[in-house]
């Protein structure tokens, strides 16, 4: 099976982007992290986008925040989906972020998920769906999971009363 | 190949979601499109998402305005990967249904694009994107594709001049 | 006097739904409180919700944060009205959770307060308030505690001078 | 049955409150409709609230927009539920009517609908199943409701195809 | 001269609005300093406001957030100029109360200041700016005023080298 | 009795500044309007503000768009009161042009009031409320206006029914 | 004297951006109008700015709007001053535009104008002002820009009486 | 060569502004720093910006928050060009001050930045990028800047594994 791409803009992001490797690492799917940013590294950005799918990526994950290009330039140098992560920004909270990920122009898409941490669980989850689709032992794996997040829930429930 | 689901929450969504069609037509992209509201077909929806997979749909594009339930309740009867297109709504644009898409907690993700019509081709073309990892004919027309949106960019320029 | 249900998305909501059970104490309202997360258990919310009527419930409040499904998603599964807090979320402050249950389509009406601990309590008393429409005692109930909430006004004013 | 007093800031209110009249019609329900300012009548608001509940009425349905106080102010009334309905408004469409009814301070609810014609709907639908929480022949009508709403939504499926 | 009235809607929002007590006594206004909510002390709040002029007020400045209808709902039941102070709200930092306060309808005007202390010395220069204009020992206190604020201004800039 | 002074930053803003001086007229104000750019003309803005006491202004009312500094800076070079008019932007409705009104620092108050034409008409409201504060006949014909507004109402509900 | 190049994301974004090609026409400047597409044109786009210097351009305006990467991106590879033009986005009026072009981060700047016609007309002049900098010439015509800009508001205020 | 201008309309935009400062003198660039309030004292700013070009000054930098009118009214007395910084503002982050500096009139353009620190550092940056277009010795000081960014990206993935 082959790798998801974990890229962060800097190294600050790591902090949230550390959840999306926790839960590639909780799934056992192969992934390479690296900090590729837009703006102070382009040109390595392109060449490893570029090259993602020859490196046998099969998802690239990119978290950013502020005027958050990393996602939407990655994306625009492959065919591989790209999963974008709104990193939240200091002063406006993550919303400018999510706007400079989300509303690419038509011929580009990145699938966006939520602001901040929730955003990056989801992105590795996103990347599991996307690569047990034909992957039966990982759907089942991703089913187990559903069950243990519906459990916690009535477990929860447990001690609020 | 395995199906893609087109799923809107009424009929005027149409409008925008058509674009998605076009776009899977164009890519000879196997697809259902449906009408399944969240708030008036509840059952429906559960249904239609639960069976999702074992009906042989890959992928599931789902789009919804204003407090747009339907990506996200889908997303959590499935495993299949659920993209959401936030339809813009008449009073706040879009601003609403692209929150209520994208914030999504963790654990059950929403891959989510742009509001309006631009969201609704991303999300062909992120389905498309998605079933082309490992599907090399399919790579390939999305590199033409990409190309022809270079061309048309570049002769776009001509008649500028 | 029929039940009211206080319905919560995850534990971590209860700091906040806890204002709505301690109003309904206050007013000796009977109240069953529930973690039903609309995302990771659809199918014992939506159980709940079709069956709050024959189980005796009157009224069903649910508060949930972010992309907030649960309130719009039980009211689509019951005629019992539905009121729904939004919870403040991590980085949008509740303003995704207030458009996520109030921008509602026309059909399926939630109840809506304000966003965190002023909702919920709001919350309660809209419970209240719509029980007491034909029950004399607990409208002399509301009088007295709107009395008081004037007379503690009145008495704050005294400790500013 | 009791009444329900449909109310709204101003005339120019009335092309999205009739929305909330045509369905109380539909229902049969009992209605009175009002033009009672808060600026410009503030006595007459006043009083028509606080001799609601004497005068018959078990609900009150408030439309106004921009710094829309009318719904707040009739609360701070009356014991009955007052149910707010956000009127889009010509420069911000209406979020600073939504904001304006639904931020309420702890203490005086205000039941929150969506902004514009869908809110006026539900706003009577919220009503009516208010109504209905004793009156089985009431529930009986929005259970057929819903089940139109769902035959008009798979029926509009038919003609998309 | 005639006094200024400084009302507030919650012994919380003292905080703020005695940044406007702290500037009237500077400049040696008389004034008195009131609670009373629009919503919890509805008729109290409307016969202040229907007496002010008769007990010898000019200006009233009234502070409040969330759905902030203390200012609007006094403007309307006097012909004094109202000054309002938007309160910092907990979620929402205040922009629900400044448009709740702004967004008057025309009619009944509400001069509004900045959000936050900021504007409750605001509120308070405004009052004297008014009460100023035929009064020229108080228009001479406001230019000295100014020149102080200049000095400042110019000493902080030494203290920066 | 002295003089207004209507103060817009360019012309096209007359369609909404006229507003205010229709109201003026009614009146029987005294007033003069005048194009004033804050960025074209800033010294003759200056000039202005700085010679209104002198030349028998009392209130100043400045409308302006976007990035809206006419006010601000206008109440910097005088102490009589100024009143700000956001007027709608093209692209942000007005929203810029309220902050940049509204949220002036501590130290130099302008009164705000709503976004376009209902602000423009209460810009002349407030200007003759604080004109009216020691003038009885003004009070009274504010007075009256309140009464014709108030009959206004009334009588649109008889052509509601 | 050097060029300055006009850059826009695509043939829509010309409505907006000949605005700024006309301002530079009346100063005599040299310039070429370029569509460069980030997302579609990422390789040509990275090219022109990399060697913008060599080719003897002073100054790169570049015109973008939604997820409006193209200033940005250009800014990354190029020490020449980057000036950005927020396009008006079809729902989100270019708010989503503005805040992918300024919110850098720290590293790589662009020189952002206000949203839409008025932007693209301030990126020419800010381009000229640049370049005025050590240019009398230039200087000159702009003191005679602005003078004219003054004789103009002044002229209509004549038309408005 | 000529000396940049660091402007700041409180001493508490200091906090803010030294990152400014501290670029400057990493590039050894000339600068003054001065406070100079556009509220509080309006003649200095004026006088300062129309003698700016005439004491050496080749680019003028201003910072400011809340109603932010200090760089727009710099720029309406200068022909240099003025780069605007946004202050994050105490209730609303910064958004007002961005608002209020970046939606300038046509005619007198402002280069915004960023909000906060990143806006400081690259209003130094882009001051130097400016005064480096014809400096062959400050482009190369850039380039090994932008080397060095790319180094501490690179190096900080190392520390990342």
């Amino acid at each position: 099976m082959s790798k998801v791409a974990v890229v962060m803009g800097s190294k600050s992001d790591w902090n949230t982007m550390q959840e999306t490797c926790r839960l590639l690492d909780e799934f056992e799917i192969a992934y390479e992290k690296k900090i590729l940013s837009a703006h102070r590294l382009p040109d390595l950005m392109f060449a490893f986008s570029e090259n993602a799918k020859g490196n046998d990526f099969s998802v690239i994950i990119a978290g950013a925040g502020g005027a958050a290009h990393l996602p939407g330039m990655m994306a625009s140098k492959t065919t591989l989906p790209v999963i974008g992560v709104p990193i939240a920004s200091q002063h406006l909270n993550g919303l400018d972020s999510l706007l400079s990920i989300v509303q690419m122009p038509a011929g580009i898409p990145v699938a966006t998920t939520a602001i901040g941490k929730a955003g990056a669980k989801n992105a590795a989850l996103l990347a599991i769906q996307i690569l047990a689709i034909q992957n039966e032992q990982l759907t089942e794996k991703l089913t187990n999971y559903r069950k243990n997040l519906a459990s916690e829930v009535i477990q929860s429930e447990t001690e609020l009363l």
